[in-house]
């Protein structure tokens, strides 16, 4: 049986799936036995269609042509943003169509009324492509991992982020540098706050964290962190100590509660995490039964994510019309855990004014909140001032340490706001 | 609706599978809606059963009971080896009911036989946990790369090697005493020979060989070469120069005819390869459409095994008795390529006695063969003799290497057969 796909988008990823539609059948057809056609594209701008030929296939400026064009029986959602794609998206659903979408802004927010639709129509909602673009991370984690329960997922969700962290560790570069050079060479988006304050991973950490706990998850429930805080110096001294820093997405259960969090990292050099580089990403799941496993590729870019959202019409059209499988489900409905409650190792760098007594202060202040000193190192020493302090400590509380950070920023010869980075 | 189950083996993966299927079935219906239930085991030996709550379980020692047992819809076939496992899956594909297996063995050479069967009764044979363990490689290639050529895959598929050769690197340890402590320890089969020897890696190398091209591969057809010579120097003088001793499973698609085949390889240390360590798995895929990915857990073991192994009795499930999807088929039938074709770097170490002229000779019997050398260094300076002559090749044909080295071998002052390794 053939499989008809229409496309809402024909930007950079709606060209990728446009391009491996038109020229990778062959494939297609070998690894699944099926023909999956391209019958429809809509776009406000037809102007990236000329370099496809495109004999046979309807091309509207209309989203609504698209979704009621009797050829087409999956629909892709690929423009983005949440309005109008959300609209498309439902309309598609209650038309009796499969949507497959790499929108992980809206899934993040819409999730569950979109899932709904999906079961009330009895149609599939797939959104492989949103998380980590080409790694299969949600096959992973609702077919790969299906006989297990996920004790933790660690995750490096963010080319941008890690590329820049990647350049500023091998070169020694500051953030600014790096992040100047990603924009003009079109690595990183313009503006880039969305990927280097941390939310676009937010997206894929809330999207993940509902996967893997059968839990809605609200967004605003997690704690973001971006990179815009790190300094040349943090990299180059936590690499001296063995690490190096990620951007990661967190996510574990605990006491009937879940962590979903996204911040920077500190990853022990041993850590698998530490050897994905520049614009890849990778996640890092453990599980009860099948113990660690990890998923590295490219999570972005034209044609890995097309490689994503075409096996999902893939594994759509490999039903050849049977129902819809059993679709996902919010079966628990957890809390997300207070961020106060984190236990774990923390780097600190404190910037004071090299005088006597502060280095005392500091540690009584620490020591009073509980959180015990594992190292202390004096950074500078040529007789500059302000000088770094850098500590790391014993397994503690959040909660612990940003009281005692409260206390040592207020002091009078503290010169900055404390660096903070946590430990893996 | 419930799935019912059947388990011949109650060894130590079919011991992993009866365990999760009785103690994760909360971890099942979360993740696919489906109710899984163990409800017959078969094996000669019950001994290892009585750890088990089997109250509703049938138990045989007979096979044929459980795959006439009306209320299995899917055997696992967990005893390995070619028979009675051969017979015991045709029975069962050819009572209709579905199979999954971890045979890696059987499915190296029997493949075909069996997939005949499985599309003539409409039914499925699956078999994820058979190459590399946990990691859901064959998913990835039929599925998650489902719109992809694909490219070349790298595989670290035999934890026992894996685990010898990180032992070796890190600890300067000579391959003979790792080995034994492996051995002694329960991590390594005694005999290890399908292990070290490489022919475990090679059923997986044929097995995905195969899926990656649709083509039949005959298990004899691969070059297949083990770690049992590889020592402590090579490893050494590999690590100085960069590298990894990796035992790999290469395979690629050349001119219409496919590479495959194992062998240790240099691995750079900055490819993501050589952080796999001890006794983790890890397969590299490169493919057109998603670019680089690759896949990491465990490779054996008695859960991680078993989550592979319900992982595919859940995806059964979820179809729900709808007909079972276009099955896997040889599209193709391509030539294993000859490995005298095969162009590469090659390590080589001579040793030799320290005469005059000896290093000019072996440099000149290279060059006669159009065997470029990329750099040479004599190892040893105490006057020790014989020495070693390290040389790292440039880009050269496997046949020249090897004709050129017939003549280093039989020169009067070579004082062993040189040793080589492949450089990815």
């Amino acid at each position: 049986m053939t499989c008809g796909v229409g496309v809402i988008g024909a930007g950079t990823v709606g060209g990728g799936v446009i391009h491996t539609l038109l020229n990778n059948g062959d494939a297609i057809h070998d690894k699944s036995g099926q023909t999956v056609r391209l019958r429809h594209v809509a776009d406000l701008n037809l102007d990236p269609l000329k370099e496809f030929d495109l004999t046979g296939v309807t091309v509207s400026t209309e989203a609504k042509a698209l979704i009621s064009d009797p050829r087409v029986s999956v629909v892709c959602e690929l423009i983005g943003g949440v309005e109008p794609a959300k609209t498309f998206i439902l309309e598609a659903l209650n038309a009796g169509k499969h949507v497959v979408t790499a929108n992980k802004m809206l899934l993040a927010l819409h999730a569950p009324e979109l899932n709904e639709a999906a079961v009330r129509n009895r149609v599939e909602l797939r959104y492989e492509a949103a998380v980590a673009g080409t790694i299969p991370i949600i096959k992973a984690l609702r077919e790969g991992l299906s006989a297990n329960h996920i004790r933790a997922i660690h995750g490096i969700m963010n080319g941008t982020c890690n590329y820049i962290l990647t350049r500023m560790s091998e070169e020694g570069l500051a953030f600014e540098d790096v992040l100047q050079q990603a924009m003009d060479q079109g690595f990183a988006e313009t503006p880039p706050d969305l990927d280097i304050e941390g939310h676009d991973t937010a997206h894929k950490c809330a999207i993940l964290a509902s996967l893997a706990y059968s839990t809605p998850v609200r967004l605003d429930d997690l704690y973001v962190e971006g990179i815009t805080g790190i300094t040349g110096q943090d990299v180059a001294y936590t690499r001296e100590m063995g690490y190096q820093v990620k951007l990661l997405a967190i996510i574990r259960q605990v006491n009937g509660a879940i962590e979903a969090r996204v911040h920077p990292t500190l990853v022990p050099d041993e850590h698998l995490l530490a050897a994905v580089k520049r614009e890849f990403n990778a996640i890092y799941v453990e599980s009860d039964i099948a113990d660690a496993t990890l998923y590295y590729g490219r999570g972005a870019g034209k044609l890995p994510t097309a490689s994503a959202v075409v096996a999902d019409i893939v594994d759509i059209a490999r039903r050849d019309g049977a129902p819809a499988p059993e679709p996902f489900r919010y079966v628990h409905d957890l809390p997300v855990r207070e961020m106060g409650l984190l236990r774990g190792q923390y780097y600190l760098r404190v910037v004071t004014e090299d005088k006597p007594g502060v280095l005392g202060t500091v540690c009584a202040i620490l020591g009073h909140h509980g959180v015990s000193i594992a190292s202390c190192t004096q950074k500078d020493e040529h007789g500059a001032s302000p000088v770094n302090v850098v500590l790391m400590t014993h397994e503690t509380t959040e909660a612990d340490v940003k009281a005692a950070l409260a206390e040592i920023d207020a002091l009078e010869n503290t010169a900055e706001a404390t660096h903070l980075i946590r430990v893996l």
